[in-house]
Order: C-alpha cells, then sequence, then structure tokens
C-alpha cells in the first residue's frame, strides 16, 4: 500500500461517500487533515446546513492535538467556525489539508471555509476537483493569497464520480434507483435488507425531493413507503401508473404530511431541477431505462431460489461499495 | 472516522485480504506500522516462501524514514531479514506495530518475525489474534522479554475471517467455490469478467492444490482452465461427473503437465487437507453445498437479460469486497 497523497485522498472520498445523496441539495465531500505525516482527521459534510467537511476536520484535528474533546457540537457550522476563529494560529502549521472539492469562498448558508483555512499557517491543500459552480469558484486563491500551497487534481476521476449527481441535480432531476437484492440477483421474498440497510434507504428518501414508485410494486407489496426506520418526515410519493384504481387501505395512503400523487407521465418530473429517488422492479426499471442516472444495490448476503430477478441489459459502472451492517452497499452509474 | 488502533489495523487487515488464498498453505497476514501517528507502512505476506508481511513492512518504514529505496529485493525474505539486521536501532524507536496475526517465533521457511521485531525499541506491538497452530506461539513472548507492549484483540473477529481458511486448510480441505456473475446474478453469457478479475482467479487457480468443475460446465462452456492471465502453471483437475464420454478436444485436456482426472465421488478429496477451487453453475452448488466453505464473487458491472443464474438457498456472510479493475470481488461465508 503506498503512503502518499491519493492514499489520503482516497480517505476523504470513502468517508465522503457515506453521505452520498444524504446532503442533497449539496454535494458529498471530504476532508482529511495530516501534520507532518499523522493523520489528524478524516471527516466529510454529513447534511445541508451543517458543517462542511473542512470544519468538521479542522474540530476534530484539533481535539487530536490538544488530547480532549471541544465543548462545541460539530454539526453547527456557525458554532464550530466561531470556535475555530479562537484557537491558536500555530496549532495547525504543517498541516496538510485534502480535500474532495475546492473549500467554498462564499458565505452562503454557512461560512466560507477558505477563508478558515487560510487562517492557519497550513503547509498545502491538496483538493481534488475545482469548484464548479459559477461563481463559486476562488477557494483556492484564497489560499493561495495566504501563502499556502495549493495543489489541483490528485483523485481527480473518483472526486467527478462522488459529485456527478450534485452536478446532474442543479440541471434536472438525478435519478437514482434503488434495488434490495439477494447475492444472486432476486427481489422477491419479503424483506431483504438488513436494519442498517433499512435506515440508510429511509435517510436517502428523507433527504430526496419526491420518490417514485411503481403502480405493480405498490399492488403488490402494499408498502408503507415512509421514513420510519431514520425517524425522518416521509417523502412525497409518485406512484407511476396508468390506472388510478388503488386499493386505499394500502398503508402508504394513510402516512401523515405527505403527498401521493398517481401520475402515468413522468417527464415534467425529470426534467425539474433535483434528486428522485425511484423504487420498484423490472417494470420500473425498463420504464425509466433511459434516464436512471444511477443504482443504488442493496445487496443481501444470501443466495435465494425465488424466482423474482429483473432482466435488463444495461451496462454499469461501479462507483463505490461499502458493507453497511450485513448487507453491502453497491452505487454504480448507468453507462 | 475514527483514528484509532482499530483504523490502523483496519489498513492492515485490508492489505491481507488482496492475497486471501494466494498465501497458501500460509495464512494470509497484514501489518501497518505507526511512528507517532506517522503511517509508514502497510504492508501483506503475499506468497508462501516470500517475506512475511512484518518484514516487508519493516523494509518499508524504513525507505519512509530515511526517504529512499533500499537495495534488497522485498520478496526475498532471507535478504530483508539480513539487511534489517543492520540497520539502526534507533531508527524505529517509538513505532506501534499492527499485526493481523502473532508475528512468527519459530525459523520456517523464513527466520522469525519476532526476534526481528525485537530487535528495535518499537513502543507497542497490537496483534489482532494469537498464532493458533500448536508449537508455533511465543512470538508474543519474544517481544515482551524485550521490553516491548503487547496487546491483543484489536479487531479479532475480523482477523478471525481473514485467518479461517488457514485455520481450516490445516485439517481438512478449503473450499472455495467461485462464481463469476452480472450484478443481477446471471452466471450466462460467454466471460462476465474483465482482466483485472481473469487474472486474479488465475493466480487463485495456481495457489490451489487442485481444481474441481462440473462435468455440466465442461461440456457447455468447454473451457481450457488453466492460468495463463497469470503466466502460472496450470492446476491439476477434477472433473466431477458420473460419466467419463468427455470429447477429448475440449480444450482442458489438453493442457500440458497438469492431471486431469474424472470422478462421481470427491469424499477422500475433501477429507485431505489442502485448498480446493471449485468453479461451475447451480449443478456444481447444489452437489457440494453443505461442504462449501467460503463463496468468491466476481461481480462484473452490468445487468443482463441471459436466463442462466442459479437457484439456490443459502445465508452467506460478507466477510470482504474490494473493486478488481471494473469488478467487484466478493469474499462471503456460507452460514
Amino acid at each position: 500500500m503506498r503512503i502518499d497523497d491519493r492514499f489520503f485522498m482516497e480517505l476523504a472520498l470513502r468517508e465522503a461517500w457515506r453521505y452520498q445523496g444524504l446532503t442533497y441539495p449539496n454535494p458529498a465531500v471530504g476532508c482529511a487533515l495530516v501534520k507532518e505525516g499523522r493523520l489528524l482527521a478524516v471527516e466529510a459534510h454529513r447534511k445541508a446546513g451543517e458543517s462542511h467537511a473542512e470544519v468538521r476536520a479542522l474540530l476534530k484535528a484539533y481535539e487530536a492535538l490538544i488530547g480532549r474533546e471541544a465543548a462545541v457540537d460539530p454539526a453547527d457550522a456557525d458554532a464550530v467556525h466561531d470556535f475555530l476563529e479562537t484557537i491558536p494560529e500555530e496549532l495547525f502549521r504543517g498541516v496538510t489539508a485534502y480535500v474532495t472539492l475546492e473549500p467554498c469562498a462564499h458565505h452562503g448558508r454557512t461560512p466560507s471555509c477558505a477563508r478558515l483555512l487560510a487562517r492557519f499557517p497550513l503547509h498545502r491543500v491538496v483538493i481534488a476537483l475545482a469548484d464548479p459552480v459559477a461563481g463559486h469558484g476562488g477557494g483556492a486563491d484564497t489560499l493561495a493569497l495566504a501563502g499556502i500551497e495549493v495543489e489541483f487534481g490528485c483523485c481527480r476521476e473518483e472526486a467527478q464520480a462522488l459529485l456527478e449527481p450534485f452536478g446532474i441535480w442543479q440541471q434536472r432531476a438525478f435519478v437514482l434507483f434503488k434495488l434490495a437484492q439477494t447475492a444472486n440477483g432476486r427481489i422477491g421474498g419479503g424483506y431483504l435488507s438488513g436494519p442498517d440497510a433499512l435506515r440508510h434507504v429511509h435517510r436517502l428518501r428523507a433527504a430526496a425531493d419526491e420518490m417514485i414508485i411503481g403502480g405493480g410494486t405498490v399492488r403488490a407489496d402494499r408498502p408503507t413507503l415512509d421514513c420510519r426506520f431514520s425517524r425522518d418526515p416521509a417523502p412525497n410519493l409518485t406512484i407511476y401508473s396508468r390506472k388510478e384504481d388503488f386499493d386505499r387501505t394500502i398503508p402508504l395512503f394513510d402516512v401523515p404530511d405527505r403527498s401521493v400523487e398517481i401520475r402515468d407521465d413522468l417527464r415534467a418530473l425529470l426534467e425539474r431541477p433535483g434528486f428522485l429517488l425511484v423504487e420498484g422492479g423490472e417494470g420500473m426499471l425498463r420504464a425509466l431505462q433511459e434516464r436512471i442516472d444511477w443504482l443504488l444495490l442493496y445487496q443481501t448476503p444470501k443466495l435465494s431460489p425465488h424466482p423474482l430477478s429483473y432482466n435488463v441489459d444495461q451496462k454499469l459502472e461501479y462507483l463505490h461499495t461499502e458493507p453497511l451492517g450485513r448487507d453491502l452497499l453497491i452505487w454504480s452509474r448507468f453507462g
């Protein structure tokens, strides 16, 4: 194993992937801080409105260097910023920061990360990818003006994959198709995923603008489609179906505070910028095949003789895989 | 991400998994070396007769500390041992070693790792698992006698999974069933795996004592079953079949310097200590279902409408997953 810039950037990328989709409408971003070879922190942005990756990493690194926890909530961006403005600059002398995306230069819902980083006598900031949003760049300039060495391009391709949903959902709907399956690709036979995977999909449902589900799945599974495992509000729901005659005792119709629409045309929904989470089986996969951006598989640890699978001819590209409880999470691009 | 003993041990485990099976008859072992928080090296044992993980890691750490490569072949255990006996002991003062298995105390095909480690004023040796081989222990005692702090049990469960094949193949055959499939569990339609996955399976074939293949697969696929992608000698082959009337122009019969046997009873083979790599489809999976230890999936990045899959009812436990070129490698336990 080579211990070099790529090694540290890959740690930052891996941490960021844990929050892919969950940061919507923000991008998933990771940050690692290293002082003279010592890894101080690897953190990620977790949720829009909360601290950015760099801010969480600086706080964690501070705690690692002084050897105790700071009395501040790491998620509270303003509080952590304020706190980090007060700590001795010298603490971070010689630190190299690895960030998967150029630190933000603008003060949006949270203060600017580039200005915060520039406060410290860092040795180097290694950036995988420049900020792609028009008018949002300039973070690297802020750092360079403060005398910090800035380097672009380490793990650029991996960072582009991580950032792809963010690039898409600003232009049009980012369509993520979610499937839970056995290790031999069977999708029938009741609940397949373990509790960690269920909690994860419920968090994704809560993050997305809207859930789309096929009418056939609604009739066959009689699902609830809420976010009870993550204790989040239920997502708005679109049922893709030509017929409207659903049995209204199906639990999904009985979830409070969410809209359910039945549509036979998804075009308007797909053109609008946003994040759509699609669940269903072969029918839904085929219906949206040309418009699915990514596939998210929750692969459960068993082989099943259940006959229900899905027949689709589609190239994929694996982007990231990680264990999630007893299951595997496999992110891939339709391509 | 927590940066603690588990973090460094997991790096050692991950590196060791890259050589799972390939180290046969030795165990897969990984080692990470850390000096005052600075990660110096993460290395693994790669092949029986070559340097152990600790030896490779010490050499890599030496190179990291002095900033240039040493003029010694890292694979050559005796040469690296001799070299490491000559370097200044002080270089490794304060280093913590993370090893997935207790360093060997005995001089086998290679000199003792425990004695080599004990030469240096290490701060601590963190060991996931004690040496399970009767008469092989004592590595920790050697270290403790030299005044080095020794700690057992970090990531014990993960290390037990890594070491499981080694424990089995000393008693009876370790049966690894290999399958190449699409992301939706289809196994038909010609070559599925990419070049990296093919090279990996050929290296596994070369490491195993014997390959077993189902008669049906031989007739349907007319395979060669050699190790041309890794340029290793071809494995001995057992075809599991009741009938002996194979078309002798099938390429596997024409590979030089390997035996091919046709058997309708595998019991003798399965009782003998060793490492058996089984390839085939549903028939072979069902025939050996009670005797398969682990399943190795090479999951290729596509969804396929090909009808060939496998209907088996079997619980699994995922042990390790990693990308291998464009494919995914998924190690799991039958359980």
